[in-house]
């Protein structure tokens, strides 16, 4: 099994630094050539689901433009330009808890969409976290910090009350970490 | 917490139907109106998790066109037009493998972007999964079958080998009910 060859590649939307939209020209390992492939081209970003020192889950609930009502959520932002996921990781657990975590284990890096791109989802889970400033809050969003138990997050997730999909990935993976 | 009012939609990119991409105008709880947010329309999916009659895990090895080298997956495809979530399951299953399930379990149905939409990914597992004909391959992709046991699948899902974002919900959302 090959993979697909990129032919050439044209940007058709230059959106903003959130979005930019490419048209490829693929050559499959038959021999053809798919043309007018969309490529979403956007910011990679970081989620960290944290646990502290006394091993509970520290999260918010927030709204989010994309779900319907509040969700849960992990620690999350997007990666700054040059910058390295665990640092992101690190500078988000910071201003978002005012929080740093003694050990970070990476839960994976993924593509959001397979077919079509649009950045690369870094999950960790961070352990032994706890408060050494105070909230550097940014986000647009209104959100409020909840802590839960191992059990509590596990019954949230199955609940599904981490309603965007890669956090409850982040969250899945973490719980078979801890 | 209040949710974000959209308060206008523009198309600005119809591309095809795998894509459009609107801006919008948002007003925030605080009365801040947002401007040129970008919200990405795609089709829906599915991924399903396929448990056979003695309980093991039928995927695929295949190449992706976001992915680096070869991925284990989950049967998987686009709703056509007003299709249900569970009937596009339901019929993926029986085109990419020829198998029919006994039991369905709705794993999630969530945002794949939750800024900027993308399409919402519908998680199943399907259980009691048979052979009932033969395949019916309509994918560009190249893949093989491949049966794994509940221990080789949670190793294969910590070892990083479903290598789509929502290929590793799917999993680890299903390993937690079998």
């Amino acid at each position: 099994m090959k993979p697909w060859t990129t032919l050439s590649r044209t940007t058709i939307l230059d959106h903003s630094k959130w979005l930019r939209v490419e048209d490829h020209s693929i050559r499959l390992p038959d021999g053809t050539v798919l043309n007018n492939w969309c490529w979403i081209v956007s910011p990679d970003y970081v989620n960290v689901v944290v646990q502290d020192e006394d091993e509970n889950f520290v999260c918010f609930r927030q709204t989010k433009y994309a779900v319907n009502g509040l969700s849960l959520a992990p620690v999350g932002g997007y990666l700054e330009p040059g910058e390295d996921p665990l640092t992101c990781a690190k500078r988000e657990l910071r201003e978002e808890l005012g929080y740093e975590a003694t050990e970070w284990i990476p839960l994976g890096r993924f593509p959001c969409d397979g077919n079509h791109g649009n950045g690369m989802a870094n999950l960790y889970l961070a352990c032994g976290a706890r408060q050494v400033g105070e909230i550097i809050a940014d986000d647009l969003e209104e959100q409020e910090i909840v802590t839960l138990s191992r059990n509590e997050m596990m019954q949230a997730l199955l609940n599904g009350d981490f309603k965007v999909l890669s956090w409850s990935t982040a969250v899945a993976l973490a719980l078979y970490h801890v």
